[in-house]
């Protein structure tokens, strides 16, 4: 058996054992997605953030473009979410100083969203639509959404960033485990103490790959078929991959991001709640150090996502890359740009390439 | 040509392409350090915090004990140390609290050390004693020493946590570069922003790799033959496993401190100043929590050290773990207590293994 052909694929029904990170924020486009499953990996939909229509119509056009399996990311909401008024106001004024500079119309303002709502009527759109791989981040998703997932033919997939952590999803019955390293870009999945997260992949696979029974997809630096062989190697049976997706032609990052991407180095990036609450890899820039500099002055995911979304469009609007969300992770040096079939024809004939050559 | 037979073991005159890592505190015995170089691999000897008698002594009796090469490591120091009375008067303040429970004589107070004077003695030793390999940590040697340590046959090793720190070891002319993950225990060798040097070895070693023509050894996060092949594929040519030897029974690690290793997970190291005032890798534990919780009380690196050593001392006098520094990796869960020839061994074989099987 080769390691294009294991438990993952033949559990999922695909080709290559090579997941696209379901990034959120617009990037995992319908294109996107179908162009990673047509090649034969798993296009994913960051769907965390999207609205039960918005989710609805993109897999609509996902299927228009593909008949290959894909899946949908979720984020667990929290159990509960609260803040001083003092905090509050510490927030607002400091984003709202912004607003001048960055042309904004309106005021900084909370919104009364109620996220567990959101994702109920998120969860209802995948079982409706029948999504063929779900996958949760930031938590472990009920019992019963998991029995229901799983009853309609769905694979659960759930994100651990510590041995602890997956364990736990082991427990409550998801089919895979991704094992998200310290190098990754974008949202830390930790759902435990935030600074028991933070495991570097070479560390992280093989333990939480010995702790489990169920397959293991590596996600955290991985960017070509070295770090594909080199996870395979120390436990995994699948990799997922962000960074290396998100300058591709078919990805939603703007413009101006995927630009940053390529002319940015493995040191370039922080771990920061500036914008959305909780910890998230990026590229840094002016809004991370001032906001992180402001002492008290962040509040809790998601309301903080929610609070910089607006200066976070306006300074995309502005192709003012101080102010966006640059997540990436630590691999940078090694992005390029190209396609989806591009990048999955490079890892899929390298990686058997190096399987194949004797050492 | 097979994994243990490569350029570093060529020019190293080792079997097998393994470091055992140089970490300083008494850790790296001549027991330890020979019996790795006789298992094949390269003993380390950690000499930064080492008087000039003391490395000589410890030469002396490792080459009693082998006559096959091993290594010195040397801290460069740095340009110069500043702090301000307030600084000092608070960190001797808070390092006094302890004085009453861990029944210290003497109070905590500064000494007069001259590190820079320290760091020439040292070299003298590893010069006059004709030490086969020298590595560096914490910064580039100057042009000088390079120079007359490889006049004389020693091969001369940086250590680099980024691209542009190695880019700059290999324009001074090392012959080798430790590429060394945040996952690595102990100190961090960064000698840049300190930012800039916390990149985990899955995409830490691809980078630098493609970015210097020397050969890589990669260290952080590596405690079996899965890591060492996951390095070699990503681009290493040579692996440094620290965590992996200090349970064994030649280290000089205490035996709490080998107890704590063994019953600790990955995800309870964390990175702290608090016992050298340079960042480090170790267990957690109430001097950290405490040190790191008390603003502005600790000062910088190597006077920190210094003042911690009696606190550390006493502590291990008393088998008292939350007052010891407890350096560790974050591959925790795969320490065993071995020989240091049952884990060469165990790794070589092992490593073996990996490489003839057909993936």
């Amino acid at each position: 058996m080769g390691w294009n052909q294991n438990t993952v694929t033949d559990m999922l029904g695909i080709s290559y054992p090579i997941f696209q990170a379901p990034m959120a924020g617009g990037i995992t486009t319908p294109e996107l997605i179908s162009e990673t499953s047509n090649s034969g990996g798993l296009g994913n939909l960051g769907a965390g953030y999207m609205m039960p229509e918005e989710i609805k119509s993109a897999i609509k056009e996902i299927r228009e473009l593909t008949d290959k399996p894909f899946g949908v990311n979720l984020f667990v909401p929290n159990k509960e979410i609260t803040f001083s008024e003092e905090k509050r106001s510490e927030a607002l004024n400091h984003l709202s100083g912004y607003k001048a500079e960055l042309m904004l119309e309106d005021d900084i303002q909370l919104t009364d969203k109620n996220y567990h709502t959101l994702y109920e009527q998120q969860l209802e759109v995948v079982l409706s639509t029948k999504v063929p791989i779900c996958s949760f981040t930031f938590g472990i998703p009920d019992e019963n959404v998991i029995k229901d997932l799983k009853k309609q033919g769905t694979i659960v997939i759930g994100t651990a960033t510590n041995v602890k952590e997956a364990l736990e999803l082991e427990a409550a019955g998801v089919d895979m485990i991704v094992a998200q390293g310290s190098e990754a870009g974008g949202h830390r999945g930790t759902f435990h103490e935030e600074a028991s997260g933070l495991i570097g992949s070479m560390a992280l696979i093989p333990q939480i790959a010995d702790a489990v029974k169920l397959p293991v997809i590596a996600a955290g630096g991985i960017m070509d078929a070295r770090g594909i062989v080199a996870a395979f190697i120390l436990g995994a049976k699948g990799v997922q991959l962000g960074t290396a997706f998100l300058p591709c032609r078919e990805s939603g990052a703007h413009p101006i991001y995927k630009e940053a991407l390529l002319n940015s180095t493995e040191d370039t990036t922080t771990l920061t709640k500036a914008f959305s609450g909780k910890l998230a890899r990026g590229i840094n820039n002016r809004f991370i150090k001032e906001t992180e500099n402001s002492t008290d002055s962040i509040l809790p995911y998601p309301i903080q996502n929610d609070l910089t979304g607006a200066i976070r469009k306006q300074a995309a609007k502005l192709k003012n890359k101080e102010f966006m969300s640059l997540w990436a992770g630590q691999g940078l040096r090694l992005a390029n740009r190209t396609s989806v079939k591009g990048l999955m024809g490079e890892l899929t004939e390298e990686t058997s390439q190096i399987f194949h050559s004797n050492h």
